[in-house]
């Protein structure tokens, strides 16, 4: 993709972490970061797969571990060395595929 | 499943290691470990939904972490408190599943 995203602001990242539910800045790894926990494996793989496509289809992977029923995510925009709009459409996303 | 098996013993576990390809014993974690490389996301996608499938069918759940093309894999039995046969079943499987 072209126009790619810069790196937020601060104001602008606090603002957007107010619209998703659950999420943490991380200031060392210049991150947004959640733990998702769901019933079993197969929710949980439903999820991730739900978020592989869309990430595929972005451009835009997370770094994520899963144990079993957790699955935890960190997303960052390497290219803007910091945290993009990127990185909140899939934390929204994410949000809506684990609803 | 019934019968699970028990731990390896270290002559068992080093015998098993010698037939599995890159997979590393960890005495701190009690754990076999591998890390895998593909070409890109879609790939390494491509082999954790089939070692997804495996797991789930054998009761049997990798811990692991993925960013883009790279997938880290942890395999230990926690009801054994160590490696078993179950493991190494699975690694040889994801093996396969990355040829």
């Amino acid at each position: 993709m072209s126009d790619r995203p810069t790196k937020m602001t601060d104001a602008e990242r606090d603002a957007a972490l107010a619209t998703v539910s659950g999420w943490v800045y991380d200031a060392d790894e210049k991150a947004i970061k959640k733990t998702f926990q769901f019933a079993d494996f197969s929710e949980a793989w439903g999820f991730m797969n739900r978020a592989a496509l869309l990430a595929e289809k972005m451009d835009h992977h997370p770094e994520w571990f899963n144990v079993y029923n957790r699955v935890e995510v960190k997303m960052t925009t390497h290219d803007a060395d910091g945290v993009t709009t990127l990185d909140f459409q899939m934390a929204t996303a994410m949000d809506g595929f684990a609803a």
